[in-house]
């Protein structure tokens, strides 16, 4: 069984960003869509945890864009405009990654859409460089950039547990736990982007700049299902999945269970 | 140290299915029991939990069938006999799989044993498919199968998050912890199979089918011995090992640390 | 650049069977079809070789069946299926294996299609036997069932250096160099079935029976060349690339590549 | 960032044996110290859990050992060396191993300059054997020898999972919690050795002999931090990872990581 | 023995450019330094083709450029200084890459000091495009670059194997054999770019992109010795190893190797 | 098909010695004999080269020796003692290695039991050291000891391409092609030791120190061919494979094909 080919009039519209050339570690995030696909085949349409079924889910994958390496502004642009198109449809967009500096793009779009977005982001990494060696666009600086567009008091952050000293004071003021930020949020509309480290590397070894201390794959499917079903999630991404460093191919399960409960969640929630 | 060698008058008797025909995401289960018996040097032969030792143990290591591929039922049939064999000499077979079609093979044999077997399933998925790809025979079937030996409700299963809508409805009626089995099985002869994808791919990803959100292996172990203590274990199998997902090794480590403690808490309380 | 979603006229049709069910030593060659499109990404539409361009190649992809494991007989069926509907219409089979019993069911269709079809093998392995741990269906005797349809006088082999005594009888009789392969053939329907471990595991690591002292990736390229160029091939198919085995990924860019200059050449010459 | 070339002055020392000639069951750990290096690129300098900078810290790292293999003695007689050139300097060593067995030339260095040491000891394995395979220097007795150096009842074992039936006894006498060891050790200057196979192979797979069963990593860490913020630690070493056995690299940065927060730990509380 | 730490005053002077930022199939390139000096200590000083030692040889290893991903030209400026600065001391600048990109850096730096610089490119890809996924700067476009500076005919490709059309007719007018470029060449300072990728992924499977079909070991060492023996060689790059690719590690020996007789001939030659 | 379990009365008699303690760049040695004989079970028991079956050839698999690790001479007294009854009872030894250093127990049984034994020694190395990091047994220095037994004029090396500068001088007084040694050799009795690093990496990965440029399988197996056709093996090893450094598992494949083409030979000549 598979994601793809499924309903074009899709509401739930997934796509892929394979992108990760600011990558300073370990490279690898760009063949995170295609092994999420694959992996797909693997697990059950249907969720016992949810009681629901992919099958009743109006979903599309809308494939992968084709996104030039090097400088990274063109590769924002199109992800930009992708995220806009769907979003001017009504639809919700998902993007999978790819690095994280590919949530820029579709962030640039959801501030664009809607006037008063807030961003809930879970990471093990602050990502709140100003530059990171010289370069202001990067998976290092990302959710600084999105404090530029919609104001850094309009995030919050969950699972953080590495930054530098800089980083760590900005990162005191917005780190939260789930609960608190169903107060913080209420109605408006939110954007979760999820990197995948956020979990720990036993649990998803799969990830090109792995933090020892994080959180279980409950723990984080518990924290994912409460946001959506509390909240008005009006776009998601997930990124970072880097297959070719888990060769056992368990971490792009991972992501792909975690894709299929997201979906299932925002389906019958939203 | 190995098990390979011990006493030849062991009624603990293991033998080895290395067959995983019916696979349908990624075989290798059948270098399994293979795999089981390299790692037993790793570790050793006494267990500091349990305080007691291999080399007082009355248990043999009867080498592996050798199995045909392609059609299963030839496969089943050798598997039946010699489980067959090894309870007609008043032993209790210890099979080590392959997938987990081959314990058909040896419920089989335990059901035509013992008047009132019932089986206790450790496992993530449900295997309560009527047929998988128009195949009645197959590793998710299998439980489906043991129930119309023996009647679904001889069956209880523990740990099971995944399966479709239809056996979602059958797997709710049988589900149960470990402590309500201790009430419900008595004294009756009891069959325990255990797949090992029932533990969290962060602590076994050497399987053919991973499945986020599993146990932990301190959980399995202490929900084995629970079980192995307190009730009338008649034979065992220990299925799904996949070793050549897992590069590290670990996965193997894992399935023989297990078979260890269940050697000797058979041995300790049978 | 992919060989996805080409032309739907095609007439040349390539379709994968992802089926490695009675691979009796190491599995995986389910993967292939996956496999060789994905690293067909990696390599150019255009050969140098042949001086042509597969954008200018009226070829298309089929996709994969989707087929059953365990008894192989259904498989066969609906491969011979596929193959039969794609001869009907005047177009050129091409199969991506899977394990080498895929071929038999290829060479049942084509075998009924065309009068007087002869089979050209490339292999390290005769599967001349008559059964093989008494199973009559296995990649083992592949090609003593083709010889059962078609007379063993109408298939000869390239490449063979493994097989048993029983076989190296046979095997002597149609082993034959390329050259004398295109004399032997005239202008007969030929159905050319390549398994990729005819190479050198040095050039293929990534195969689930390597056997060393095979040809190098340029001498089989040139073998292949000659045949398609010289013979009228109405039918080919790849088989036994095991992915999973070769993390480089250089085997499949391998089949990938080989698949190219064969649909190049095919395509000029047909 | 890396810890290379850190301040010449430094009081903490690092140092690494590339050393594993007596590894019995999977070498490899020769390779850890290599391996810590170049995951340390990777992490960050600066800890949010203890808000300390390595870029703050006083250390250096003085490379590796040239070390010979096969007899141990003269590897054992350069890292004491070693070690007490660097206790002479008013310094504290921090050994990267090599297998286990390093850790005893570090000991004997230390016993000879403390006059009342104790040992406080982290690992899955007991190492309390008097000889194994008829070797009196192995990673298996390195524990036993350090008693007759200091005596066994000035060692302390934390997380011990498996030992023989000898050694389960004297392991008995000597395990504690890391609460007690802190009443048990008052001001007395303090060994640790830390030896990574503590962690449940979950968290390190990385390593020649896994013990499933182990702590997780951030039990291990907030051990390590209670035992540095209390306790005189004098030296210290970090052994048995063995990077090959894990393509992810994730055991590398666990390694590195827990170097980080220890040398942060020694730096504010010696 | 290691390269690391030779003689501060080496007119050979090596020194990595760790970037891949452009690689569009399969990243990594980045270790390629780092896997060529690890790789280094198993392999020896001496050459007995070359009856010469790097112990008598006057060469430095300067370590790595810290470069920034993204943008590539930040990064291809300060490759070009540090090869400028080599060049102006009057040394030879040995660039081990990181992508092919990296060379353009190099080659500015070189055409910029050397009037009449021709280009030797040893390569399995022609690298000729104008632009890439409209990209200018790309590893597939650098040969097109490099030929805007010093003009195309000033430059000579062998093994080219792969292009596009577009490409076939430019690299048509440029391929040589290494005997017609000697008389090419003559007395010119030559510029000896080295894509590993020219060998057979037989010999080194640890590349982005490989490309079956070209030069054995021994072919392509017999081909850089008869050019640096005959020719003035005046700056040398070694690019496109991948090591994560390749487990086993040969690749990087090769490269080494290559490396290691590359130093002694220009010594020697020079 | 295995080796295992083969005629008692076999005088062809296999064992095994995994002990890789002085190896110096990347251990796993240990592993080959255990990797030999599970390859075993993928390659026939037929020849097609010799016509010749392994059914009915006179071997037994007398296992593995346990050896200790660390100090390298007990673990070489237990291969002499074990040679030396082999040779006493009529037998041909043939030795599985483990590092190249086993080779000195069975040379010096060897030498004790025939009074003119000549060497035959196929390698990439050397090995003519005096001492190794100070070691006087290493796998480095294997052939000088040897030469300190019987003479180095006794000796004749084919494939070497590394070696020191020292080694240089040596190894160019007893370097010798296939056909010279036949001459060389006459009639006396032969020890033929065979580091499967002769081969180039391409062809066998798997090896602690590969060395580019080596033999192809072919020419490997055709000078083995010969030399045990014409002359009088009276025992033989083969080592240094390392299979962990493989994952696709040809080396290990490589080396038991090896292995039976010298079973069948010694069978047929001796």
């Amino acid at each position: 069984m598979s994601f793809i080919g499924a309903k074009p009039a899709g509401h739930l519209c997934i796509f892929g960003a394979p992108f990760d050339a600011t990558t300073s570690f370990r490279p690898g995030a760009r063949f995170g869509p295609e092994a999420i696909r694959s992996a797909s085949y693997g697990i059950e349409t249907f969720s016992p945890l949810l009681n629901l079924d992919l099958e009743n889910t109006d979903f599309m994958d809308d494939g992968d864009l084709e996104l030039p390496f090097g400088n990274p502004e063109p590769a924002l642009d199109l992800i930009m405009s992708r995220t806009a198109a769907i979003l001017s449809e009504g639809r919700l967009p998902i993007l999978l990654g790819g690095e994280h500096l590919v949530s820029l793009g579709a962030i640039r779009a959801a501030a664009a859409h809607f006037e008063d977005l807030k961003i809930i982001h879970l990471d093990a990494h602050a990502d709140l460089r100003d530059e990171y060696l010289g370069q202001k666009l990067s998976h290092a600086t990302v959710m600084r950039r999105a404090g530029e567009i919609c104001d850094l008091d309009n995030i919050r952050q969950i699972g953080i547990r590495s930054c530098d000293r800089n980083e760590f004071d900005l990162a005191g003021k917005i780190k939260a736990q789930p609960q608190e930020i169903l107060t913080w949020a209420g109605n408006s509309p939110c954007y979760l982007t999820l990197d995948l480290d956020v979990l720990d590397p036993a649990f998803l070894p799969g990830t090109g700049t792995p933090e020892p201390g994080g959180m279980s794959f409950n723990e984080l499917l518990e924290a994912l299902m409460l946001l959506i079903a509390k909240l008005n999630i009006v776009a998601l991404d997930m990124v970072e999945l880097a297959p070719m460093l888990d060769h056992s191919g368990v971490s792009a399960v991972v992501a792909a269970k975690l894709l299929r409960e997201c979906l299932l969640a925002l389906e019958f929630y939203a």
